[in-house]
């Protein structure tokens, strides 16, 4: 692994997938290595760590260089990607074998994201259907299969961004919490796609980021994205929600989706079930904009995700400084669930969907 | 101004008026010198700053060493003491108007704490009343009235405590938003007095602090002062109420106040509003401590209080982490407002009242 500065992208002069100046995960030219966005160095350094192997995709998911579901299921593909590259040399069965532990190897850094797990799954599919072909060539399949799963992505964000643009006008100052950006996805972004695909029409929109305590990735990567493309972002604390309804600096909610039960109720970041009962209270719209992927027809109810609890660290130290005193406890769940009675309406890549009625059987 | 170490209190063998092992703000045996917990330091270290003059003591106010209204009212009655010695040699009329400079010097550090500049006309109305007598005469009596102004507080907010104490039952667990403890106070504290009261009537009460984003004070000062007198805290940060809420982790709400309206609108730290709407989606109740003094029977309506707005940095960095993309704007209020409405019943030295039928004319 290396750094890169950022005075030039470092995927050279192809334009990247993303389709921004900037992108969370990009593959070579030549497929022979991969460029993450160190998301750890936002917003102060915007630098890319360059792997060659799979082993290193698996490291930059781990490490939370790379960060967000769809973008981790890019990084993911990318990562066989460079596995059918080191496996060249071998033959169909072996071949087959090796990549499964690839995806093994994959899925073991962050167990719970259901984008990761579906991309290596397609990636062996393809593994075994090209597994006679000559290394060069099963390589450059995987890579151009990789290539489709993040342009699909791209894709969708665009769509589900059109849907949900369609809700805002012109004027609106829309809060947005956590990162469901170009940074959480292969570009473009869910929520955020919501928001950029408003300002393509024309539409003046003004963002509040709620800066997403205990990570902050509202305030580090929202405020970064958004600031970046010229859209215009103002952060607040989390807990000045109420408030800024209350004055009447909130016209709608748009929120991205960890995952979302059949009956629609929504898992996403910590707090976004707090900013949904503020907005009913004030009568605001809350809508979440996901791809159709985050929805788990397995999951009947919000009440069977497992929220998912993270480490003491996180809330009791920031950069440095020891913000509890030792001995007291903290409790840092990573995420809630939002009711579907509380959503007004769900974007996807199929359309807008009520969230007490999805379209679960087409 | 010098630094003490924590091993032993600093005011020496007798016993502080704050009734604790630690102490805001004390008056030394010798009327010489204050000593003023660096609430800076906490919850790292406990230390106290050492004040030999009235200067030192408005520079503890003004860079937050001490913070918290009544225990800044207290901080400003002892700087008069430190003057009072100040001016000893002073004849009647020299001496008063020292004073008066004196006190618009400690009033000039936080022109918006009302019992800063309450503490200072009671401290002026004793210097007009003692200005014949002997320069050591004057400053006995000033310290008379300074430690009186400690006791009465303490006193109010044990009396308080003991009213809110009466609506929390065994078993309860308790949310509390910022430090409205005995580090805000003379001793004992407002909303932490109403626990403090319920735990000392044998009632096992769990307490949740919000860790009260930007400044922390929920995670630094609050978690600090529970702890150490052996209540149980957990630290969450400020958008986990919703979903503590939603999981019947949380029984109440008890806040403290800056300013409560005639309407019985309350002002109170960032992040109280929001808290109050969570507590009424969920049907808990939701309560304000504080003493009488702080009912401004002047301001009608809560829309009158005018909202204090501090500086970007608060957000923008901790611990000396760039949190923030340099050029990315905040929005930072440092109090909002809770309409009366919301609130479940208020608490002060004189008794339980509806929010919406203050006693303002007793």
């Amino acid at each position: 692994m290396s750094k890169q500065p950022s005075s030039k992208p470092p995927w050279g002069e192809s334009e990247p997938l993303s389709g921004a100046s900037y992108s969370a995960i990009e593959l070579g030219l030549d497929n022979d290595r991969i460029f993450v966005l160190d998301q750890l160095a936002l917003p102060v350094d915007e630098t890319y760590r360059e792997y060659g192997d799979c082993a290193g995709a698996a490291e930059a998911i781990r490490d939370m260089v790379v960060r967000g579901a769809p973008a981790i299921g890019i990084t993911a593909a990318y990562g066989m990607v460079l596995a059918a590259r080191a496996f060249s040399g071998l033959g169909a069965d072996d071949y087959q074998k090796a990549m499964a532990r690839a995806g093994e190897q994959l899925e073991a850094t962050r167990p719970t994201a259901v984008n990761l797990s579906w991309a290596v799954a397609c990636c062996l599919r393809r593994a075994a259907s090209h597994a006679e072909q000559t290394g060069s060539d099963r390589h450059a399949d995987m890579a151009e299969l990789a290539r489709q799963i993040h342009r699909d992505d791209v894709a969708a964000c665009k769509t589900m961004g059109r849907h949900g643009a369609a809700r805002l006008q012109d004027g609106m100052t829309v809060l947005t919490h956590c990162n469901a950006g170009a940074l959480a996805t292969g570009g473009y972004g869910s929520a955020l796609g919501v928001i950029r695909g408003a300002v393509e029409t024309g539409k003046k929109i003004r963002v509040l980021a709620s800066e997403t305590r205990p990570y902050l990735q509202g305030a580090r990567l929202t405020a970064w994205e958004l600031h970046r493309d010229g859209i215009d972002v103002t952060v607040i604390t989390d807990n000045m929600v109420g408030h800024c309804m209350q004055l009447g600096k909130i016209d709608a909610v748009v929120v991205g989706a960890d995952r979302i039960a059949a009956n629609g109720d929504v898992a996403n970041k910590i707090g976004t079930y707090s900013h949904a009962c503020l907005a009913r209270a004030h009568e605001r719209p809350f809508y979440v904009a996901a791809p159709w992927s985050t929805v788990d027809a397995a999951t009947a109810h919000g009440e069977e995700i497992c929220i998912e609890q993270r480490e003491r660290e996180q809330i009791a130290r920031v950069g440095g400084r020891q913000l509890l005193p030792d001995g007291v406890a903290v409790y840092n769940p990573a995420f809630d669930v939002t009711p579907a009675g509380l959503v007004t309406a769900i974007f996807t890549e199929r359309g807008e969907h009520d969230p007490g009625d999805l379209p679960l059987g087409q």
